[in-house]
């Protein structure tokens, strides 16, 4: 330190032989000075954002794989418990149950204490933030800790409950990115800017996804695709610098730990590269869409469905308001009992985890025709490396497993949705749709044992195959987006069966965007959260609308020439939150707004000398120091509702003031947009 | 025919069977048309353009099936004329060199004479297009014939010139699109409407690039951040849509011509798979993309200084004004003559075509350690099975090959893009980013024989994975796109690489967009397009700049009761296409616009016995027919840069009026933006 100071410095006196030496040249001082404030200059100039992007992946990445690692410590101290508890059934039970339960319910009863908003998945609420809703203290660091124990509980209770992280994810990074904007902000004194403030948001979204599934590619777009209606390139740019450095960092973290050689895939596959599948089976995949998309809307309807029920029954909602942790137990201890796996639960695979879930179903084999001669026998321990072998049962062959784990998790991850604690509802999703197109592909095997194209070499069907392709197909489906293919292949690191998925998921897309909202703006309209619904492609008769056919007239103004007391009426009868003011009460020509708060602060702060003097005016309390602000976008009423709901859509506004002639006329916020395009049809889902 | 026609009436005249049958049951009769008929609704009611849509993609798939299909019969004519002409070298270097040289000035002679719009990719003329200007003619379907035909003969000359088809593909299905969109229109009655034919023209986009390589992932990312840079998650599922389409269509005619088995990718790798890479070489992937970084840096100053000079020197740009087949000819007849194989071709393998370059980078063999013991001799016809010894000459080594061949082919490919013939410039550059990757990966492979981390098992370097990240990077770089570390994944099938690859394509990325604009801005910068400057993400002191300090105030108002005369003077002595109409000289109060045109129009036909009466006014001429056209939308004084630039951008406009308080005051176009954005700092790059 005290060479470098002496360098700084160049004192003489400084007795430091390095300090002598660099004395001696101080032309390569200069140098090495100037080439460092070069490397200073050029690292900074690309702007340090990138750093706080940088921060935000790596950040993401050590909670996820720390996460990971406390939960997968929870449940194997749970596994040990219920493999050496003895062979009393009761006692088997009670360890297999009350593990969950009090997991589920101090999940519960923790989060909802710190913050109400820790429920869910978040990404109805984060939906309608990016859509320009200011939702208060939704995105604050304060809820982090209650979030993150909430979710770590939640994934520990394993398959019982059988919920994901991807949701809480995102919105637990989507906090921190604005925890950091706001450090940002902080540290480099600029003006708080509400347009980098959203850029970092949905940096942040991309991350969540990227850390959980370690997929860039599709994190980006499945952020992009459930978030927002447009975005630009820049932010998707933005998305993926910092959804590789997530990715990244959270793949070295389990290289490091020694858990991999190397940074691989996370469920790897060996699916066949020479051929395939067969070109026929093209046809099977795009009807697997149809039935995962069939599939997808009867989810969709039940879940919206028992939500509402459960919010209205007075049983559930007396006990949703007064004791949510007990609610939770309930639930965790009905479906604690269904997976026990001596019982119903060793019929669907209970004893394995989410992870197992997807590594068996993707598995290379093809069960059907592997169990027809030699029938296992249902092994008393998990078997690490042959997983599938819990698919089987003898007395119920391997379809009949599928089929009742399909039957079995419809209505049980129904019910996991409405337990009120931190969890992701993608990851159950995407297994449940890659049983079904396990269930599919067994069938297929069974059907065409020498595959579908006879002569020459015999390709054999892979079951896994339609299982990724069901997986990808069915959460594209419930959730409304194309990426989840791309997901498929990230997870498992092949893309040769990149055209029949692609094509599975947009099936199954086309049904179930035709006939039911997504799940999360299923979620959105169920929870009444403000929403701006899609004018989709092509609406015949949309065009001719105008803002003066729907624009709301009831516009209180305030005129500057207006006297005291008419202003002090007008600010008492009405609420809204800033009012147009006009140049005169005849004119009416708009010259900017101003804020409720602001005028009552003034009207309040008038010296009591002019109670008693002559007439006073608006204008003076302006002149008093009530800041006004100019109106910068201003609507016509020969604006098309098109151009309109493009502009709020695009600026992510939330009223525009409508002024004809300079006149202001009306206002039209989400709400005058709203009822105008529902008047044109009824529209099928809100974006 | 009759049946149905019967059927159709319910004549029980008609004395056909069919109909007998079906009238006497006249319930089922109903019910099957009652079926018809909502399947007919269901099928139309999501809109026809998906059909559109589909159309378009089996349309592009089909043209660039065809077109491979003839190229690659002209090429196998070349290459048996080539090998049966005999010993002598002149003959030999005769049918080596015509070839091109003839079919390089025809391309160029018929596509020019055609249409002067033909040459080069097109994809910077179709961006300024999807930035909402009007640049007439350029898209319509006569152009089709001359771009078809000449990217064949462009195509058909082989690696020699060494050129690919994915921007004129991009143009060519463009094309396609926007006169589907007019078909469209006319079909179903619909009024022209703008943003719809956009949708068209972006999906367009998409799918051009999917059925060059069958990725339609990367082809729709690839044509988002190459054309746009705002954009809507409904075109982006449109794209899709339609790349899919197209991607599988133009891989099932070649199952359907017996290439191949199923439906693959196009260039198949068999890279390992258990553990791909070592997790050091992360750090050789991420030097190795700032490398092509760099690399890109350089070629994109060389080629548009290059171009410049083409355009300005004196005797080039005379021969291209007067003589372009001629120019074309010439530069055809340097590259046939450096590329001939027994001469200076044979030490950088120009007797590869451009697929079988791809094919022997990605090579899964270690050429430098194969090649250490025994030196296969440099065999006199290419071996379809080992495309590899191209690149191995006995006195040259593997590296000399490489390091040539980026010499030469850097110079060689500008020199190309000087030709004025349709031809695309992307698959030239992935297969440059090949060969850097490839001398990195040989290099490195030598370096580290036993792979990087010592002990356990050896993992050796695979140079090809290094080649498909070069190409990536390479190729990311010059375009400034992520998405082509997607399309080196579907090339290839194989995603192992993924997070390398990604990290590469990134680094190249940093370099290339902060300092030097993309290829395609290049040429939009040279062949002075209009264009909008890029914002960047942060600018200091942008955010105060508001409209008032950089509009316009030179307008031209007509206000509706001027007299006459003034108005014949206003609209001669100026030539705006539209001028904003005011309520009066005095007010100026903005109530429309009232274009030139129409106002010329109306002022000739005015009645002639106006001139002998009392003096008339402009109102009188609005009343007399002329149209006025309401102001949709308008800025104020106080909008900030910012805003306007956003809104010029996601709205595609043109120019604006600027109003205060209802006055016109200015206005604002691409014109006074850009000035306004590059007064704030010399931008890098438009976008």
């Amino acid at each position: 330190m005290e060479e470098l100071v002496g360098l700084r410095e160049g004192s003489p006196a400084n007795p430091v032989t390095l300090h002598e030496l660099w004395g001696r040249c101080p032309r390569i001082r200069r140098g090495v000075r100037g080439g460092l404030e070069w490397l200073k200059r050029v690292l900074f100039r690309v702007g340090e954002d990138w750093y706080f992007l940088m921060a935000l992946g790596v950040l993401m990445a050590l909670i996820s794989y720390a996460m990971n690692f406390v939960v997968a410590r929870v449940v194997r101290a749970h596994n040990w418990l219920y493999q050496e508890i003895g062979d009393s059934h009761l006692l088997r039970y009670l360890s297999w149950a009350v593990y969950p339960v009090a997991l589920v319910s101090f999940s519960s009863g923790f989060s909802q204490s710190i913050t109400p908003f820790s429920g869910g998945s978040g990404i109805p609420e984060l939906k309608t933030i990016l859509s320009g809703v200011v939702l208060d203290d939704y995105l604050d660091i304060k809820n982090f800790g209650a979030k993150v124990v909430g979710l770590s509980c939640t994934l520990a209770s394993g398959s019982t409950i059988f919920l994901g992280k991807v949701g809480p994810f995102v919105h637990l990074s989507v906090m921190i990115a604005a925890y950091l904007g706001r450090v940002r902000v902080r540290t480099i004194r600029e003006s708080e800017n509400k347009s980098k403030q959203n850029e970092m948001l949905v940096a942040g979204a991309a991350v969540g996804v990227a850390t959980v599934f370690a997929a860039p590619f599709s994190g980006v777009l499945f952020s992009i695709e459930v978030m927002s209606s447009h975005f630009s390139v820049w932010d998707y740019w933005r998305g993926f610098f910092t959804a590789t450095c997530g990715a990244f960092m959270f793949r070295l973290l389990s290289v490091f730990s020694s858990e991999e050689e190397t940074i691989t895939v996370l469920y790897k596959t060996s699916f066949r590269v020479e051929v395939p599948f067969d070109l026929p089976e093209i046809f099977f995949f795009v009807a697997l869409g149809a039935i995962c998309g069939v599939m997808s809307c009867a989810y969709l309807f039940c879940q919206r469905t028992f939500l509402g029920f459960v919010k209205t029954n007075r049983f559930t909602s007396k006990l949703l308001a007064t004791s949510k942790p007990l609610y939770s137990a309930l639930a965790a201890l009905a479906l604690a009992s269904v997976t026990y796996p001596p019982g119903v639960g060793r019929f669907f695979a209970s004893r394995l985890s989410m992870g197992q879930h997807l590594d068996s179903l993707f598995d290379n084999n093809t069960w059907a025709l592997a169990t027809r001669n030699s029938s296992p026998p249902w092994p008393a321990e998990l078997d690490p490396k042959n997983l599938w072998f819990e698919w089987y049962q003898p007395e119920f062959t391997i379809f009949g497993t599928l089929a009742f784990f399909l039957l079995m998790r419809f209505w049980m991850l129904i019910l996991a949705t409405t337990i009120p604690m931190p969890a992701g509802y993608f990851l159950p999703i995407f297994i449940y749709g890659a049983a079904i197109g396990r269930l599919l592909g067994e069938a297929l095997s069974v059907a065409f044992p020498e595959g579908i194209v006879a002569g020459g070499i015999v390709n054999p069907i892979v079951p896994g195959s339609y299982a990724l392709a069901g997986a990808a197909a069915f959460s594209g489906a419930v959730t409304h987006t194309i990426s989840t293919a791309l997901l498929a292949f990230e997870l498992t690191g092949q893309l040769v069966h990149w055209l029949p998925v692609l094509m599975c998921v947009l099936a199954a897309n086309a049904i179930a965007q035709s006939c039911q909202p997504s799940f999360y703006d299923g979620t959105i309209i169920v929870k009444k959260l403000p929403y701006l619904p899609w004018i989709r492609g092509r609406r015949l008769g949309s065009h001719p609308v105008n803002v003066g056919n729907f624009m709301s007239t009831a516009i209180t103004t305030l005129a500057k020439d207006a006297p005291l007391p008419e202003v002090v009426k007008a600010v008492t009868s009405t609420d809204t939150a800033e009012y147009p003011l006009v140049e005169s009460t005849e004119s009416q020509i708009l010259v900017g707004t101003v804020r409720r708060a602001q005028l009552l602060q003034a009207l309040l702060a008038r010296p009591p000398s002019w109670a008693l003097g002559g007439q006073r005016h608006l204008h003076d309390i302006l002149a008093g120091g009530c800041p006004t602000e100019p109106v910068t976008l201003q609507l016509s009423p020969d604006t098309t509702l098109h151009q309109a709901h493009h502009l709020f859509e695009l600026l992510h506004l939330q009223s525009l003031f409508v002024t004809s002639r300079g006149r202001a006329v009306g206002f039209v916020s989400w709400v005058e947009l709203k009822k105008a395009i529902s008047s044109l049809t009824n529209p099928p889902a809100p974006k």
